[in-house]
Formats: structure tokens, sequence, C-alpha cells
């Protein structure tokens, strides 16, 4: 697999790497790790895209540390790379051009929680399941999920989401403010503890989803949510595509505050009665989830029901049961893995977009045709009360003609997206992968995404050869 | 007053502008005026900074056109002022180097509203109201409500927001894409139609709020909502602003979805019953409203009663008869005139900030003493759920010692607001009133806003003197 079509070409420079790397291993002592397997471990992506391992990679334990760490890189124009969990999907984390993964994982502490404003701070390589362990006697969750138990700082600086986005939005809602390490090595903090400003740019929301590439995020002030008095979840099979896509529409304008809608395609269903060991129908099948009072929760799972029903679904199983509920949840946690068991040895492409939601039903329609023209394997689920779906496809990484299909399916599913009016990417981000979209996507706005990083980053030092492409 | 103190020095080039007025006379006929009452107009603030008149005013009735401006003052280096309404309240609209203002309220069409997708794209110079007109019959509604009728363009440029952005957010949420005019006079689109996206950076978001200092907005595409099933309304006294305050907290802490929950302070509470002829207890008063189902805000105002009761509040009279609510409704938004008959013939200085909701009671008490101690007239009403208020101070214009204390008293405000955490203005927006505070809100994040303003606007053409202090 060749990816030098789908990046800027970045150049290295052997002699500044290597002198920034003697001077960072000076100041940082074995905190400067220059053995194979760790930087082979930090280039490492979860897919597909070929690793490309940085020089060295740098454990920072503080802002300062990052702003050091940057302000050598900057002096001898050196890339800098920033490091959470390395669960990112596009090949976020590699080094096109070598140089420094400053590692923040080690940045785990929960600075403050303030009840009152449900506002909490936190360093960036705190991960959500652990702000949520930490938070679990407080009354108060953190509710953005995307899956993997991502570091915070990562889940910003790639605008992540979830299952409960519909509910809670995605990441650009749930940061209240940033601290950031600017490709100077200044330290500045954007945004605030107040719920709501006027004042300037909106340098937040600029951080968020710049995947490295106009700053590091070392510390995150966050939103908090109560937790829910009740919570009921189910589980609804319709018969085809457009009844499941019609309820999911219905739904959302009907204002019905639904926490989570999930959309499994029959071959997902498939594979999660495998592994998850479910007896579910393999038809499309809606996952939901309601969070509220007891009375509010009851209303509506029953108001569902009633959509549900009047687009030919159902029956509409649910259960305020936190045993069954969790099982249910597992099983489309698991989805990832679930699909392997229905193809054991291959390799999982995963990619996503997301489509104005009229347009969901043609979308996921038209790419299961696409699929199966092509002969590949793909289930698809679905944060459908978004428009956004994920396609893992299900490939044998010794076979290269069946990668190609892959590529060129994968391909064709971005183009769809963004002519129907969606978008590359709901939540993955761009990386190295999505980059070769941006211009058909975003069309003249790329020369203004330019310009604002030639600004930021005069030396181009952040995360060189993702997101903007060069031309 | 001066203002000299509160603004970038903006020089201003007779010449050029000169040859600019000419050529867009020739280009836009009857629909460039240079009349003085209509440069007075546009160059007119609603408070108390002076009027600084652009030197010409182009009615565009297009994008294409709003880009044939912006090419021309781009050829010349002449100022460009977007003007929707005019109801901006730090300055926003003046031209303290002359130019010109880009009139787009006659840009008024509803281009689009997609039922299914709960979106819609219109033109500028649409105002809030005149969408929900038009939105009326279709079950969907736009929820973001400023007080005054602004223009969709305008309330984008200045982050608004109003009484329930507690429940809907503000226009940071509520827009998903737009049409931009760059500095250059080319045309970029930002967002989609898609409900989430991490394909890039955020462009919209940085022009929300940007205030036509980095581009001129020309089309919005926005989130709509769906029309609640039940509305009810209430209101609510209490002892003491710390219990209201508290009351504010367990109401958001408990996830109870209330709409809209506005503090009335004492003396806004007399001038509502004087001038809108209600009876209440001039005491702490909470307004609320709540959207739902029926069940639903029956049992939201029955939870909001107990909490209030247990902080020695009500009682909590409420209605969900809408002629009850619009009286109290009307008497709410109806505050800022009201508080006219306080002191007849005044003129008012209105200011906002926002602080963390734990620090409200402390803001508004401290606030309260020091208009006191100033001996000043200022009642205050606040978007509590948000920690926003605002103080509206009436003023003898005619009585110059008094409006300096006003203005020292409106200075320890922010500068207040600021320490404990939180900005100088909720919604408001920073034109030239708030310039003053950027650096003690923001730090080296003033920094940052300038490189973005000096790549995205190298001839420094676009709002000139607003926002991004020079130091």
């Amino acid at each position: 697999m060749s990816i030098t079509a789908l990046q800027a070409p970045v150049t290295r420079n052997d002699a500044a790497i290597s002198l920034a790397v003697d001077i960072l291993a000076q100041r940082f002592g074995e905190r400067c790790v220059r053995s194979q397997a760790i930087r082979m471990q930090h280039g490492h992506t979860t897919t597909w895209l070929p690793t490309q391992a940085p020089d060295a990679v740098v454990f920072a334990l503080t802002t300062e540390e990052v702003a050091e760490t940057v302000q050598v890189c900057a002096q001898h124009g050196v890339p800098v790379i920033p490091f959470g969990t390395g669960s990112s999907l596009e090949g976020h984390v590699n080094a096109p051009g070598g140089g420094i993964s400053v590692d923040l994982s080690r940045m785990q502490a929960v600075l403050e929680v303030n009840a009152a404003d449900m506002d909490c701070r936190v360093e960036a390589g705190v991960t959500r399941k652990q702000l949520n362990s930490y938070l679990r006697d407080t009354g108060l969750f953190f509710p953005i999920d995307p899956g993997a138990d991502a570091s915070l700082g990562g889940m910003a600086a790639t605008r992540a989401s979830g299952t409960n986005a519909v509910r809670y939005g995605t990441m650009k809602n749930a940061v209240l403010g940033l601290t950031v390490v600017t490709a100077s090595g200044d330290i500045i903090h954007t945004g605030g503890r107040a719920r709501k400003s006027s004042a300037g740019y909106d340098l937040t929301r600029l951080m968020i989803g710049s995947e490295g590439t106009l700053g590091i995020i070392t510390e995150l002030r966050l939103r908090l949510h109560g937790q829910p008095e009740a919570v009921s979840g189910g589980v609804c099979p319709f018969p085809t595509l457009e009844a499941a896509c019609q309820a999911v529409i219905l739904t959302i304008q009907c204002g019905l505050p639904v926490a989570r809608i999930e959309l499994l395609d029959p071959l997902q269903v498939r594979a999660s009665n495998t592994y998850s060991k479910l007896e579910l129908k393999e038809t499309p099948t809606l996952f939901l989830e309601f969070h509220g009072t007891e009375n509010g929760v009851k209303e509506q799972a029953e108001l569902f029901a009633e959509i549900a029903q009047d687009q030919g679904g159902g029956p509409f199983v649910w259960a305020t049961q936190a045993e069954e509920r969790t099982k249910l949840w597992s099983a489309r946690h698991d989805a990832y893995w679930s699909a392997f068991t229905l193809r054991p040895g291959a390799k999982g492409i995963a990619t996503d977009v997301c489509v104005p939601i009229s347009r969901l039903a043609d979308c996921v329609g038209e790419t299961q045709k696409d699929i199966e023209d092509a002969g590949l394997i793909a289930p698809i689920v679905g944060h459908v009360g978004d428009g956004n779906f994920h396609v893992l496809v299900l490939v044998d990484p010794d076979t290269p003609d069946e990668i190609k299909r892959a590529e060129s399916f994968i391909e064709r599913l971005n183009w769809r997206a963004i002519d129907m009016g969606g978008t590359c990417t709901g939540e993955h981000g761009v990386g190295q992968g999505k980059m070769k979209y941006m211009r058909k996507e975003h069309g003249g706005g790329v020369d203004m995404m330019r310009a604002i990083k030639q600004a930021l980053d005069p030396l181009g030092i952040f995360n060189p050869g993702k997101i903007v492409p060069s031309q």
C-alpha cells in the first residue's frame, strides 16, 4: 500500500533532527526514548496506513516540558507530533518527515472538578474512561464516547464524538477552554470558565480538530453533565433501511431527546449475534438509549415505539434493567471486534463519512450496493442521529488486488458522501488518509486553512503532512 | 466621551477612499448612498459610543455584489464594515478610519428549508423574527433570541445568544455553515449540511464572533429545532440573590432541561411592575420557561418548585396558558425599555459580562454594591443559566461627571468578571468598547488572534479598529 498520493511531500532534515534529538536526550534523559520499538509504536496507525516512525519520543510530564520540547524543535526546524493513546485512524501520528513525538500519556492529572459549574480541568493524557471513573461519585459524567478509550487531548485534537453526540454534542461542544503550546513554544490559554463568551476569535474551536497542526493541547477545561436519574435502552428491527432511517428522522424531528440511536446493517447484526451471543433478526436494526427521569425515559420509549411501528418496524424491545442494557450496548461497543468473526484473519480498514440525515438511507443503500459490486465484506454501523456512519472493510492483507479494490471503494464512498452535501469524515479526522478529499469538500476554504496554518506555524514544524493539502 | 483609549488608532486615507467611493457609485448607482443621514445611521451605535460614519453605504443584493465591493476596497486599501440591522452595542459598525459600509439588510431571502434535516439556508439580512414567521407552519423554529430583531448574519458575526441559550446554545451551536466573502473578495463556503464533521479547521466557528474583521458573512445554513409540543412558564421570587442563584445551580445540576431561566434584580422588578403592569414582589426573581411534552413540562415545573422551596423561594407560580405566559415574557423582553421608567429622560449604557455560575451571586452582589457606592441607577437582568448578566446604567447625558462614574463602574465590572474566571462579554461582543479587556482576558491568545487577523486580512481593510488590540 502506498500513501504517496495521500499526503503533501514532507522533506526530512537529518542533521537538524539529529541535533534536536541530542539536545532533548540531554534535557529529558530516560524520558527521551530512541528505541526502535517505542518509535514504531508512536508512528503506529490502527488501520491500513504504513507506519512512519518519529526519530525520538519525549514523554512530557508538564505543559512547560512540552513547551521546552517545542522550543528546541522550533530552533532547529524539526517536526513535532503530539501523541495521546495512538487510537487515531487516519495516520494522525505518523512522522513522514521524521522528528519528535511528544507523548502526553503521562500527563494524567484531574486538576479540578467544580460541581456547581459542572466543569473540570484535566491534563491532556487523561482518558475518557479515567475521567468517568474519577467522576463516578460526583453525580457528574463526561458524555463523549468515541469507542476507544482515547486521551481527552487527542479527542479534542481530532474533534471526536461517538454514539451519544446526538444528545450531548461532540468535543466541539464539550470543551470550554484549552491550554495550548504554540509553534514558538509559548503557552496560551483559550476560552475560559464562563459557559459562553463573545470576546474575540474562537481559538478553542480553532484548536479542536486541528490535529496538532496548529498547537499542542496540554490541558482541557471540559463541560460535564449530570448523571441521568434513569436510563433505558432497547433494540428495534426494521424491514428496510429506508424505514429505519425514516424512523430516525421522525424521532429527531419530534424533539425526542434520544441519547443514542445507532444503526446496524444486517451484516453487522450477524457479526454481533455471533460475537456477543445475541439472537437478533438479521435486518436493519436500531439500538437506542434514553436518558431522563423515570417518567421521561418511559415516555420517550413509548413515543419511539409508536414511531417505529408507523414505519413498519418493531417490536421495540426495551429494558430499564442495567444488566440487559449493558449486554446490548456491550454488543454495540464490540461491533468493531465482532466484525472479524465474518472473516477470521482479515485486516480491517475503518472509515467514516457523515451526510445530511435526509440522504442517509440513499448513502448507506448505495454504499451497500457498491460493497457487493466490489466483492468486499464490509459491515456498516452508524451514529444515525447525526447522519454519521462507519464502514469496516475486511481485507486479506496478502491480496494486493483486494486492498486496491477496498481503497477504490473507500474513495467512492467519500466522493458519494461529499456529493450528497456531507463530509469525508464525521469524527475520525483527516490525518493523512482524508487529505485528498479536502479540496472537493471545502473548495477555497482550503486556502484559508493554509493561510491560518502558515500564520500560526510559519516553520511548518507542527505535525507536517496532515490536514491541509499543499494544493 | 472619548473612545481614543478604547481602540487601535486607525489611519484614514482620503484619496483612496474617494476613489473607491467613485468606482462603487458608478457600479451600484442609487444603491451606493453618500447622504449624511444614511451614513450617520450606519455608524450609529445604540449605546454610548460616539458615531463614526462611513463615507458611503453600499446596499448589496447578492453575495457577488458584496465580493465586488470588497474587491474594489481591497484594490484601494479602503475599510469595509458589514452592516445588518445596526443593533450591536459596542460600536461594531463604527468607521474609525472611514470607508464603506456594506449593508446586507436587503439580502432577505430564505433560500431553503429542509424539514427532514431540520436545517435552512438564509441570506444574511434575514432577521430572526422574519425567519420564525417563515417557519411558523413547518413545525420548526429557530431558537436564538438576543432580544433585538437582529439580522442572522449580524448575530453570527457577534456570536449572539439570549434568553434560551441555556437550552438551545448560542450562534456557535446554531450555525452549520456559512458563505463568506474574504478580504481578497473571494467567496468561500464553510461547514456543510452534515450535522457534524472532523474534516479540517473549523472555519465556521472562526467566522462566528469575528465581527466582520475576518470575512463578511453573506449566507448562513442554520440548525432548526422542532416547535415544542408544550410550553409552560412561571415566575418565582427568592428572599436573597444567593438563594436564587443556588436554585439555578441545582436546576442545571439535576439536568432539568429548562428552556429559559432569567434573573431580575429588585430594581428591575420594580421597573417591570411599572412598565408592564405586573404586581411582583420587589425581590430577586427568576422567570422560567419549560419546553417539552405535556407531561414533561409539568414534571419540570414541579421539580423546579421543589428546588425553589428548598432554597426558601416561592411560591412558584406557573402557567401553561399562552396568554399569561406571553404577558410574563413580554415583561422580560421589555426589561430594557421598562428600565427608563426608573429615570425618565436618562440615556442607557448597556453592558454584559458572564461568569462561572458558582460565582454569579458574588459577582452580581458585588456589582449591586458598586452601583450603590458609585451613586448610579442600574438595574440588572441575567441569563443566569449561563452565568451571563446585563447591567443597564441610566445616566443623565448632560452630566459629564456621572458619565465618567458610569464608565469607571463598567470598567470595574469587566475586571471583576474576568477576575472571577469569567469573560468581558457573554453575548454583546467586543467591538470598540471591550477591546481594552482583551489582553487581560486572553493573555497571549491576543497575539494568536492578531496573527490570524493578519493572515486573513493582510491589508487590514475588514472592520479596522475592532476586537484585536494593537498591543
